[in-house]
């Protein structure tokens, strides 16, 4: 995206994207401070944020949606694959897994494991931050397929789980101090597209 | 491990050994309740355990010492690789990550995670749980390589992270509800030992 444009500058954001970007640093900012996801209330969210409950359900229907708007926000965007080889694309999906640009996801993502595992609405607001990044990794791996890059009988499902897990393990749990966490995503990525079987 | 002994069978477990396992039950009972290890005390343990706190201080030195046999009473021993083949143990030891008899694991492992990432002592707990269980596989790994089966170059720890990782993140975290846990760790292994690209 280089050159210029004509188009005339924004004069400022309006008010209710500014209501709606309060709102939703409040909630990070009060499950970073220990408040769980069942506990965490509209009332705390709209005092925190400087609003009225209405200016939050004006936008959001709910505590789940705002939740999962908010912890969408924490993880950015998922990263953009390039197409030029499957190597190289996986090798940004599997460097982006446990990713965050905003320090307080170091305290809430961990927190949310278990509080997941216990309620059903909690799992389902997990699964709805983590499938736009698997939906990512998931074409990926059928663009590879259709190239013939990849095997035919790819499970494709199982395969996604070979790539992530070993990240993730690594960057939430930092489950082997000796690793390093800078070279894995190649090595991840090399070992599950080669195998570690003698040839 | 057959055939019969003329040693003489024990008349009952001595009363140390009961005082020990009634220690041990009452630790794994007040974590499952919601205890974490951080509130968890050894007046709260010897309570429910109805023995004196002397009584815990004789077998273990502290908190930690006690959690550690715990914890690693609820994971059970880690599993035996034959030795038979590298496929085959692999497959024995992933199957086992996640693997629990106890059903108080469900409800005390997700919680220690979090809890770990906030104390270099949880930290270190968690580490001393894990690392028999990795001594193990990373044996057969390099019993896989001397034997010529694996490759020369293999990077060992990363590897563990690429054989662990699925099966941890689907077993602890129910990643991908749509995964068939039971198929997994042969699909894993195998995945890992031949690699996904088209040959």
């Amino acid at each position: 995206m280089t050159g210029t444009t004509d188009a005339p500058r924004s004069p400022g954001r309006p008010r209710s994207t500014r209501a709606a970007e309060a709102i939703i640093e409040a909630t990070l900012d009060l499950l970073a401070e220990g408040s769980t996801i069942e506990a965490i209330s509209m009332e705390a969210i709209a005092a925190r944020a400087g609003v009225g409950k209405a200016t939050i359900y004006r936008r959001w229907p709910g505590k789940d949606a705002l939740l999962r708007d908010a912890l969408r926000t924490l993880k950015g965007a998922p990263p953009q694959p390039t197409g030029h080889s499957v190597r190289e694309d996986l090798i940004l999906l599997v460097g982006a897994i446990g990713h965050t640009i905003d320090p307080r996801a170091a305290k809430i993502m961990p927190c949310l494991l278990p509080e997941a595992q216990r309620s059903p609405e909690h799992y389902a607001l997990c699964q709805s931050i983590i499938e736009p990044r698997r939906a990512v990794m998931r074409e990926v791996l059928r663009r590879g397929v259709r190239s013939g890059e990849l095997r035919a009988d790819l499970d494709i499902e199982v395969t996604m789980a070979m790539l992530t897990g070993p990240m993730l393990i690594q960057r939430v749990l930092n489950w082997n101090p000796d690793l390093d966490e800078t070279t894995m995503p190649e090595k991840v990525v090399d070992g599950v597209l080669t195998g570690i079987r003698a040839h």
